[in-house]
């Protein structure tokens, strides 16, 4: 396993005490999921938080036994020699607050009725996943973020770290995300939630100790955000007009072409991995995300950060286009902050910040290295 | 009801003689709703078919009754002196072969059974709608088609008549249309499709005379059509990110979110008047039309045509772009043929051709009369 982090382990962090929600309620005991890669220097201050999306897990780098067959989602991006350095940064994950793969989230057991929370956990915000997050590195004893990281939704919290913590987070990495949705990509996540509720076996919730899961709804929201995270081209790529082992159409309902044959076993490889309540609450938290609204305007919100900024965007990007990207970068430019920003060209759509590693590699190497020399000067 | 057609009435014609489909099939009989607006002339050459799209039917312009809220799809372009204009054309409109409004169609009763087709209804072609069509243009003594006009599917379905058909086409109006489906817009309808499919109350297609429908599924379905029908600006100047009936977040599962609760209410009041399986059979018809694959080329496939092609885009449309417009018109130019082309600027997406009638109005209305100026000189 050259340059990786080798066999790693997920590791498990319980927040005793609860945590005030941006909806009013208080919530807790929260468990944590997360992995850590590289090593805490002495003075506690190389650490890097990266962030994962919609549906991701602390699983960034590395694989969890020889066996494994895949490596962590972000594992070309993170390791020795890599962009995110673990000869030099301490690299934490965690999984998100409400999700599915470790840290506590609708499926898990609520302590004072040993039954899974389902829809009685509480509907959460973007912010409310960062709180949880500096818990833990509250906990692991980080005096500073060296940078925080994200794409897409991991992009969001990124955002919102030097805001609610400006003088935590040095530097943050904003890539394919935006400040809030468009009216567009809150359609399509409503769709998917609809498809979800709308699925008899969703039963309000309360599926857990059913035998049948709302695997139909859950599966029909994941090929809608499926088609969102490609592009025209990167379908005409992948898959043209092309049929799915036929040479003439069926004339019945069975699949006919590639891509939706493609989209069918995406949905059906999703519901083993996903569960369909996470999916309601976390959609929810970033159709939530507007900094605009929260803090008046974009101005407002970053005019307090103390953060140097990279932004990277993907010209074929639709579900966040780098329209969005840019008006981020020129409200930190107009706020006379540190802000690097790059629009890199890609036929890969959304997905392009999961595929398109060795530009990134590049760009995050270099933002990295002259944010130790400005250091270096300061 | 100035301008209009008045009121008029929907009529049918049944074909008893069995029709050949693409797929091989021999089926019959089929009964086709209708609607005519104007008179046929003497020499029988002053007819217009004008097309529906996807989900629309024979009622083109009018009203049924006085009493009657709205007038027929088309209204905007059907009448005394209008696009259409009934002083001078006799304009026809039917409803498309496995529709569910007066059509033919898998919810129509099987004479041999005594029960609704349900599934049992062939898989039919873009192409077998316009052999129906024929039939009924025939049985209305038509000699020749001075126009056929159709937006979205309508428009393929105008764009296959002068190809089957050569010398009975004297014009063709293409609007918002493609020769084929992008790969995304395939997979558009396929998740529509497969919400349908998968919603229990579907059940193999037989719902006919169970109490629930497959409702759900396509609803999600006709949300999932409608977000491909706008565009990013339709959206932002229709709903923004403005919440419905609220000043803050809900922090639950109802809606939030006005777009939301617009494609909530378009899906809703769908189920009333659309039928699941027909919703199946016309999705796929579209998806199966392909003109490059069936006739080996764009250049083949018009190779043989005798029409004046009108073709015209929206500039907002990504589901049907400009692009695929051009494909279609370069080709024709290439084949010499006398083709107009006219890529309109419009903030509403592919729904443009239902909407900006005032441009296309005058469009059609020049086209159709250089039309007869040409007929003249020859």
């Amino acid at each position: 396993m050259q340059n990786s982090v080798g066999i790693v382990e997920t590791k498990y962090y319980t927040i005793e005490d609860k945590i005030q929600f941006e909806s009013g309620i208080e919530f807790g005991p929260i468990t944590v999921a997360y992995e850590t890669y590289g090593q805490l220097n002495e003075t506690k201050d190389n650490a890097i938080l990266v962030i994962h999306a919609l549906t991701g897990d602390a699983h960034a780098a590395g694989k969890h036994s020889i066996d494994d067959k895949k490596s962590g989602w972000w594992d070309t991006l993170i390791g020795p020699d890599k962009a995110f350095d673990t000869n030099k940064y301490f690299v934490i994950c965690s999984n998100i607050l409400g999700g599915c793969s470790g840290t506590t989230g609708p499926s898990s057991i609520n302590p004072k009725t040993n039954k899974p929370y389902g829809t009685t956990f509480p509907v959460f915000t973007i912010e409310d996943t960062v709180k949880v997050m500096k818990k833990l590195l509250d906990n692991l004893e980080i005096k500073s973020l060296y940078s925080v990281a994200g794409g897409s939704m991991g992009g969001m919290q990124a955002m919102q770290f030097p805001i609610t913590y400006p003088d935590y987070v040095k530097s943050t990495i904003l890539i394919a995300t935006t400040s809030r949705l468009s009216p567009q990509a809150i359609a399509f996540n409503a769709i998917g939630r609809n498809s979800i509720i709308s699925d008899p076996d969703w039963n309000n919730g309360n599926y857990y100790d059913k035998e049948e899961k709302p695997n139909r709804g859950l599966s029909n929201a994941r090929m809608i955000g499926h088609v969102t995270y490609l592009c025209e081209e990167a379908m005409y790529n992948k898959f043209g007009r092309k049929l799915q082992d036929k040479n003439h159409y069926d004339f019945n309902f069975d699949i006919d072409f590639q891509v939706e044959s493609y989209l069918q076993h995406q949905g059906q490889i999703f519901v083993d991995r996903f569960d369909a309540n996470s999916y309601l609450y976390i959609t929810k938290a970033v159709d939530y995300f507007d900094l605009e609204d929260k803090y008046g305007s974009l101005n407002n919100a970053f005019s307090k950060t103390n953060a140097k900024f990279l932004v990277m965007s993907f010209d074929s990007d639709w579900l966040f286009p780098s329209s969005q990207s840019k008006e981020i970068v020129n409200t930190l430019m107009n706020l006379d902050k540190d802000v690097s920003y790059c629009e890199i060209k890609s036929p890969c759509g959304h997905d392009a910040f999961l595929l398109e590693y060795d530009v990134q590699d590049k760009i995050i190497k270099s933002f990295l290295n002259d944010h130790i020399k400005g250091e270096d000067n300061e």
